[in-house]
């Protein structure tokens, strides 16, 4: 343990002052959000009615490379930002391998994971605005409890839909986003017009994300002073995310060290499309030359088993549509219990770097992922989310193989969060009674006959 | 947000790498363990049956100020340690008090809170004294967590037994426990004789700390290879816990600050002794003065109501007597939700420092504690454990009389933990249904009644 300390933290003054914007760097730029009603791009007048004004701006920005992170936020960073880069001696050693790990962890924060940092962005430019609140819709809780966060710092109110079954089976991440002062309704609720029809037309349902972003984007819509935000997927998450990398390069810069390969878990991209920016943008520049890869869950393969088209961001069919890698907006994903990568598609940014063939991806089965997490937990002292875990058995997979090759690789992985409120998964794991699920072709065939058809 | 920064952290190279041993101060020493049996006090020989030998050497040297901490436990330490020093910007000014508040923050691990700091040490030396693995009970689940992560690390086989009740509510923590190999086992259970006659004489029992105490010391005993370890009170474990206040310390000094008042809550007294070790030092060798507050809950007031005896640190009536400021071994707290304050004794140690005048304590109700929790929570950004949150309620009050008589204090305390599996406390606080429980006199001096008879 002797040049390269076990955490590597950034002063202060050394913290990032802009988030990075990778778009501005692709020759090719992601395809816009397009309206489903004429079929042309989404326009910023049609975007406000949904979104904040100053996101909206982010989200239809291709060209800035940089935007100045406003002090206000820079000063919410502060609660728990710079996030350590950590060497993984002890899982390194563990591993018997000759690579040397890394990763950037963004769990120390009550939130639990990297959604915080677009999560105060998002709040603070609805209170600039002048807003009195925002909705939107949680499944597992790590949005919504980050969100709500968020909405106390800034004196904002923060409704959240959160899918009925999560409501009910996990009444801890509800009752942090109650103590942070966010009024939590189960979904579908008699409160929207949407959710009065779908508990209509199919009593007794406990929900679905599809459902909880339906009624969070009609409250949003229809009352006085609210807007609707979203956690992943969209471009404007991926710029706050973008914090992630570029601590994580400038601590990199600051040991001398230069990454071969960054791995990353994804859902619908926030984390990934976060932690690999800076890299991506060197590599776009071609000033660098990194192996990027994204890790999805085996039975949910957006990535590596979808196809690359138009299609709705949710079940319910109401939001614009992405052109985004998919297996299919009706596909239901089985209950994995890494509920932030239960996505059907994927950010649309990530999709074009992908279809452009400058990252890769691989899928990896939930017992595998678990496994990994147990290993990771038992030498490198931090419990870890499910959906970071997956990056986790990516990383101890090529460790492995540098291993096996005597390689001496550097890599760099994302530790998204920790598992604190996953323990029903993390119980179902140690009594053996974790099962893996993957969908078959025709399931995946079947989801993608259903896809939107365009002009 | 100037001059001292938000977060203070230590580079590797400014981490302690000795404990300190405030007992080497003090001229008058804490009074020694005794042996129920003959009144006398305890021999090595005799504490070496239930605790690894170098522990017992810790626990009864007075003399020593210094011990140095293995390299192996400097290893661990850096996967959680050093702990930032955070300076609470944003609760001042939530406040408008012209006081400086500070707090130590030991929550960023997944045991969630400062007890690993001791945990990692006494799985270290049983350990090195080839052991195969140690015994010891747990409440809340905070030190059974921290001694299962810290024997995954050595290789050493955990045995806790988790008060029943605690195991069939809790078992989230359980399953952590699990996650890192330690067996979980509700008390009182069939495995010990203990546990069989208990269950014999109350069928249907849901168990209590005591009972799980006398399982894991008949465990420890019985059972070749294995020793007793615990969590608390003893001064080997304020001599591990001193880290705390060392980093403290140093990071002050980094910054040009001193603390005028310390506070910390007080159950056992691992954190508050750790966190005042090297400030109580200077004022025993008059060096410097400091204000040192001790803050235990109204259900559970060894300090402020309590008689300093010798009591029996367990209600099961097998362990050593110890010399303290006690409410009576018999005395049941109620079920106030912060667990690890539930201690009806004080450790010899601090107990001793309180006699002699050197610090301070107050009581605090529990309503009172979470409404401190939450105001933190929501400026801060941490969910605070209900333990800790006793050290918050007593800080806002003290900075609120600072803003009343216009002083422009500087405050320290201790924030031992986060509450992220205390959701069902905070529950109780969001739906108005949490009470106080405060002890009659008669109570009390009913408890008092069955002090031990020495000499």
């Amino acid at each position: 343990m002797a040049n390269i300390p076990y955490k590597t933290y950034l002063t202060e003054a050394e913290v990032p002052t802009k988030w990075y914007n990778v778009r501005a760097d692709m020759k090719k730029k992601p395809a816009p959000l397009v309206n489903p009603g004429t079929g042309k791009p989404c326009t910023a007048e049609e975007l406000e009615h949904v979104f904040c004004a100053d996101l909206v701006k982010q989200e239809l920005d291709d060209t800035t490379p940089y935007f100045d992170i406003p002090t206000e936020i820079l000063d919410f960073y502060r609660m728990f930002r710079p996030s350590p880069l950590i060497r993984a001696y002890f899982l390194e050693k563990a591993l018997g391998t000759p690579a040397k790990i890394y990763y950037k962890f963004e769990g120390n924060n009550t939130s639990g994971s990297h959604k915080l940092n677009s999560a105060v962005a998002q709040a603070y430019y609805a209170k600039k605005q002048g807003l009195t609140g925002v909705t939107t819709e949680t499944g597992a809780g790590q949005w919504g409890t980050a969100l709500s966060m968020a909405c106390a710092f800034f004196g904002l109110d923060c409704r959240v839909y959160m899918v009925k079954c999560s409501y009910e089976q996990k009444p801890f991440r509800r009752e942090v986003m109650r103590t942070y002062g966010g009024t939590v309704t189960p979904s579908p609720s008699m409160t929207t017009e949407v959710g009065k029809k779908i508990n209509a037309e199919h009593p007794g349902t406990t929900g679905s994300l599809g459902c909880a972003i339906s009624e969070a984007v009609e409250a949003a819509v229809t009352t006085p002073g609210y807007r609707y935000v979203l956690g992943s997927v969209l471009n404007q998450v991926l710029l706050h995310q973008s914090i992630i990398g570029l601590e994580a390069k400038a601590a990199f810069d600051k040991l001398g060290v230069k990454p071969d390969v960054i791995i990353g878990c994804a859902g619908g991209g926030s984390n990934l499309g976060g932690l690999i920016s800076p890299f991506m943008g060197e590599k776009l520049r071609g000033e660098a030359d990194y192996r990027i890869v994204a890790v999805e869950p085996a039975s949910c393969p957006s990535f590596t088993r979808g196809t690359y088209a138009y299609d709705f961001c949710d079940t319910g069919r109401i939001c614009p549509l992405a052109k985004m890698y998919t297996i299919g907006a009706d596909f239901i994903p089985s209950a994995s219990h890494a509920g932030g990568l239960r996505f059907h598609g994927m950010s649309s940014t990530l999709s074009e770097l992908y279809d452009q063939k400058l990252m890769e991806a691989i899928s990896v089965k939930q017992t595998d992922v678990f496994a990994a997490a147990q290993q990771f937990a038992r030498t490198e002292g931090i419990l870890p989310a499910p959906e970071s875990s997956h990056a986790i058995r990516a990383a101890i997979d090529e460790a492995l193989k540098c291993k096996a090759e005597g390689k001496e690789e550097t890599i760099l992985f994302g530790l998204t969060g920790t598992g604190y409120f996953d323990m029903t998964a993390y119980q179902a794991f140690n009594d053996g009674k974790m099962g893996d699920y993957i969908p078959t072709d025709a399931e995946i065939a079947q989801a993608l006959t259903k896809l939107p058809k365009l002009g």
